[in-house]
Order: structure tokens, then C-alpha cells, then sequence
């Protein structure tokens, strides 16, 4: 029914997550009202993300060169290390502008029963790296779940002796929330977290 | 802070409608995750929607041809007329499958307020198309409001005294649809059209 061309960008809308059918056809009928030169970036992002962008080679952050823009930064303070599960989190972090270390980027967290096990989520890069470099403090900014922990318990392990010192995100009651619409795993944590007012 | 490639795929996502920051960030991300020929596909795409599609010659249905597919098919009714203010309403009709006329779509609906003028969306080519073709009858399909009532109004105007049947489509409460939500316009429109039951 549709013509060929937009039948393919229809389907390709579908790949993106969370696009549906009718989102998809919408947006694909989006794309004859744009200039030709905003559907001529659009067309070429698409192939310059997928041949340029790779991992750095120290830290695994998304980049188009040998090293990220974390890593090439010689103003960044060289004794913190702060370990994510995503490399989107560097960028949100990096928004937020509060932190001043150095990354490590996982490709997400341990969870056997996921099958997903140390070696699948790249611990021996970071391991090696935290061995070659002389970070004093790790902080582990993992979401707050199992996985979360178990993953920076293994690493923890790993690293005992090393006189490094390891830390994880505060978690607790977000700000703004609701009392009663907070989770009881939450509710735990933040009461066994509990801070003295001073 | 992103990569170039990155930051113009986000940039690109943002062009679309309904597509904050927040959402072309998670897409742009996504496009990473696929498949080569995946992503071949939609850049191929984008570019061949703009390159290939126009306007069919005959009734202005979007198509890669002269004529669109609904022009092409010798067993459509030449009887009938389906006049729609979008292309995507004559994608959305022959979805139903229930309607096996012929459509004619217009550039927008005529809106005064909003210096919209019959000229401007193309019932020039409707009229003349109308004159020289044999309908039977015309059935107007546009959204329900001031704009709908006062372009059918107008081409039925035009049209008085070529003995053409000329009708909307039904007004009224949806399928489905709680009384107390349903606006006093679209009652007021159901009160007045009611049916007899018989």
C-alpha cells in the first residue's frame, strides 16, 4: 500500500525501541516535511555513528578517536575512578558537571542468572587498567539493584590490598518524592543509610 | 561533549515532531545497538522518501510513480469521490478496507483565521478534476471542525446544480467513549444527527 520508500523508513522507525507502528508511520511522514539538508545530516548521522563511533581504548566511552574526551582531558583529577554500567551514564554524569575523575565504561553488570558472568562485561580491562594506574578511590555508580551489587562486591574483592578506597552512589529516598509511593527495597536502604544532621 | 556523529544524529531525532532532547539522546544511543544493514536501511531511506516521493498526478496521493497505486487499479469505483485534507487519511482508509472509490487529496483544510484561502490548498485541481471526471458522489472526509465545515461548505457550493450527491462523513459520539467526556460540541452534533432505530 505504501510506496517502497516509505514502507523501509516505516520499518526502520521500528527498529529504534519503543517505536511502534503508528509512531513509526508518523514520523516516517515527518521526514517529507524536513529541508533537505536537515534529512541530508539526518541520512549521513545515521552512517558516520555506526562506521565512527567506537569504544576508547583506556575507558570505553563512546568516541571517534583513539582516546575519549575524558581520557585526552589533562586538567581531569587522576586519582578518582568512577565505574558505570552504560556509557550513556559518562554523558549524564558529564552533564550534571560535578565530577572532575576519570571513567571506566562496563558493558553492563554481573547477573548470573542471566547468564552474564565477570568476564562477559569486560572486569579484566578495568581490573588491568586499575592495576596500571594509581587511583585512590573507586567510586561504583551502578543502579541500585542486585546486579549493581554483586557487581561491585566481586570487584571490591578483587581489589582488597590494594589500599584503594571503594565507594558506591548514595541511594535512599530520591528528592521530591512521595513517601508513600517509595518502594520498601528504597524505604531500607535509606534508613540503614541514614545521615546524622550536623 | 558528544562525539560529532553523535551529536548530529541527536540533533537530527530532534527534527522530528514530538522528539525532545531527552528521547533523541536515547535514540541516537539505539542506533549504535543495530545491525549494518539495519542502519543501511534507514540512511538509504531517508534520502529515497525526499528523492522519490511527490505527489500523485491525478488526485495528489503521495507515490514513487505518476499515478498512485489507488489510480492505477482499474477496479476502484470511478463513482465515487473521497476528498481527505492529509495523504496519510487515504493510507489510514484503505487500511479499514472498506471504502473502494477513488480519493482527492487537498493541501489542508480552507481557515480564514489562519489566512488559509481556498487557493491555497489546491481545490483548483479538485474542482477541475471533478469536471472532468463523472463522480456520482462526493463524500467529504475531513475532521470535524469549523475549518471541515467551511471547506465542504464552500466545494459544495462550487459544485450546486452538477447534480452530484454530496455528503460527510457521521458526527457523534465515539465507539466506546464515556458520555461524561465527550465534549458539548460533538453531543450537541450527535443530538442533531440522531438515527431512528428501526
Amino acid at each position: 500500500m505504501y510506496p517502497e520508500s516509505i514502507k523501509n523508513l516505516i520499518e526502520s522507525f521500528k527498529f529504534l525501541p519503543g517505536i511502534g507502528e503508528k509512531t513509526a508511520e508518523r514520523l516516517a511522514f515527518s521526514i517529507l516535511d524536513l529541508e533537505d539538508e536537515q534529512t541530508d545530516l539526518f541520512s549521513d548521522s545515521i552512517t558516520e555513528v555506526k562506521n565512527k563511533i567506537h569504544l576508547c581504548s583506556r575507558c570505553n566511552t563512546l568516541t571517534e578517536d583513539d582516546f575519549c574526551f575524558i581520557c585526552k582531558d589533562d586538567s581531569r583529577n587522576k586519582d578518582v575512578l568512577c565505574v558505570v554500567e552504560d556509557t550513556k551514564n559518562v554523558f549524564l554524569f558529564e552533564k550534571l558537571g560535578m565530577f572532575n575523575g576519570l571513567y571506566h565504561v562496563l558493558d553492563g553488570l554481573i547477573s548470573p542468572l542471566d547468564g552474564i558472568n565477570p568476564e562477559d562485561i569486560g572486569l579484566d580491562k578495568l581490573i588491568d587498567r586499575i592495576k596500571e594506574e594509581s587511583f585512590k578511590e573507586i567510586i561504583f555508580a551502578f543502579k541500585p539493584s542486585i546486579e549493581g551489587e554483586t557487581t561491585a562486591l566481586y570487584i571490591k574483592k578483587v581489589l582488597d590490598g590494594m589500599g584503594i578506597t571503594v565507594t558506591r552512589l548514595a541511594s535512599g529516598v530520591p528528592m521530591g518524592a512521595d513517601m508513600e509511593y517509595v518502594d520498601s527495597l528504597t524505604l531500607e536502604r535509606a534508613l540503614n543509610d541514614r545521615k546524622e544532621i550536623e
